[in-house]
């Protein structure tokens, strides 16, 4: 955290102000056996929850077994902080991501490009086959718990929170980014052997189609955000079989998709 | 905008409602010379500014001049509407643009990877040379510029903008995405001929280091926000020579870097 002290705030006339600390943001490159996959502007904590996470909900393994070890290292470029997140897989996996990451290489040598790379931007859709559901009233518990669990938020407010609740308590984890909250939750869930299906996810934030593919790929039936859906998120859930709630507040919530998994909600429509 | 009767609002029993409809998000590949550089979720709308405004802040491009002609292009993928937003370049820089895209590859043929890929996260910093400067009364009127010209925003309020204020009036874009608007907007003063130098830029966001980054790259002096900075877009708005203002209300904001722009804080510090 940066020291703030010093900051000037205009309110009328100039005043010295010290405002909550700045929340921390720096480049982490996701490497797998060697392999950098993608680096990611990230707040630089559980970052082991971090790789295995991204690694899962963007298909680069299929499954937390795949994974046999986890090293971290500082990576500084000029002068600016920055690290590395390395994940090892088991023997003649790594052969197959290589393979996997040529075939989305393309013609012209970049990662996400053409016709194909709007097709990686929007996966195939595997749907949520989960029968989870929790009754209405729980939905603000879960907020609640989200909240709670959001340690470095307290510090610092400008800072994005991703929880998994389970009917009765959450794991919480954060960051600047709220994707990078979400990799980091689905790392977590993995570590813990915790199956994403047998619960929901509560987001701090609006809900874009990222975070549903993300849900989507863990197999996560609910999907709750603090603010307002995209439309394509909205169209992805239904077709992910996704529970999708927005706009959770403290007494209220909008349910878009898939009612039935809130108990009492399907007889409405 | 979908159509969003029939959501079911819970507010300690079920009522049917209508939230605002939910803006539009869909992939938009930014193609240049026939060559893909980048797929991004995006609000499809003021595409030739996006393309143009993100070859410009990605330095993809050195100036607006190097580029020829524009078209887009529907290109739907698995059901979901996309698009291609395709820039032509100038006969001769199509080559060096190939060129500096294979440099930037690596050897294991990924467009941001390894050491390079975290110092491709860090670019070099240019300073920001312009003097330009503004009375701290003026903070408040870019950002209810910015709010004015929020069009889209009215009818979604799920929507970051980006706006230009030159000291008497706002050029404003809109975007699902905070990077994306403020690509948009560069483009858009590309398109204008008009130099960034001489006004600030109005964030509807936090403060993230990529922001920092594309307004260095387009010579922007002074970058306000509505919400938080991260601790890295601080240490970059330092070094780039931006005057960087956050928690920009109605009747206050916070100055943390290079204050002498906001005439009369200088003899403050």
């Amino acid at each position: 955290m940066r020291d703030m002290n010093g900051v000037l705030r205009w309110q009328g006339g100039w005043h010295q102000a010290a405002p909550p600390p700045a929340p921390q943001e720096c480049p982490v490159a996701i490497v797998i056996d060697g392999m950098s996959q993608a680096v990611l502007m990230a707040t630089p904590h559980d970052l082991r929850d971090f790789a295995l996470g991204f690694a899962l909900t963007e298909g680069l393994i299929a499954s937390p077994e795949d994974v046999e070890g986890f090293d971290e290292a500082e990576a500084p470029a000029r002068g600016f902080p920055a690290c590395e997140a390395r994940l090892w897989l088991r023997p003649g996996l790594s052969a197959r991501l290589a393979e996997r990451r040529r075939s989305m290489i393309g013609p012209v040598g970049c990662g996400l490009c053409g016709v194909d790379s709007i097709e990686a931007a929007l996966p195939e859709i595997v749907p949520v086959s989960s029968d989870w559901s929790m009754p209405p009233e729980q939905v603000a518990e879960a907020m609640a718990a989200l909240t709670e669990g959001q340690i470095l938020r307290r510090q610092t407010p400008a800072i994005h929170g991703a929880a998994f609740w389970d009917g009765a308590r959450a794991i919480t984890r954060e960051d600047v980014g709220r994707h990078n909250a979400l990799d980091k939750l689905a790392g977590a869930l993995a570590v813990a052997g915790q199956a994403a299906g047998q619960g929901a996810i509560v987001m701090s934030s609006r809900l874009s189609v990222d975070l549903v593919q993300k849900a989507a790929r863990i197999g996560a039936p609910v999907l709750i955000g603090a603010s307002a859906p995209t439309a394509l998120a909205l169209d992805w859930a239904e077709r992910a079989g996704i529970t999708l709630i927005a706009r959770s507040r403290q007494d209220s919530f909008d349910l878009y998709t898939h009612p039935w998994r809130i108990a009492g909600s399907s007889g409405l429509r």
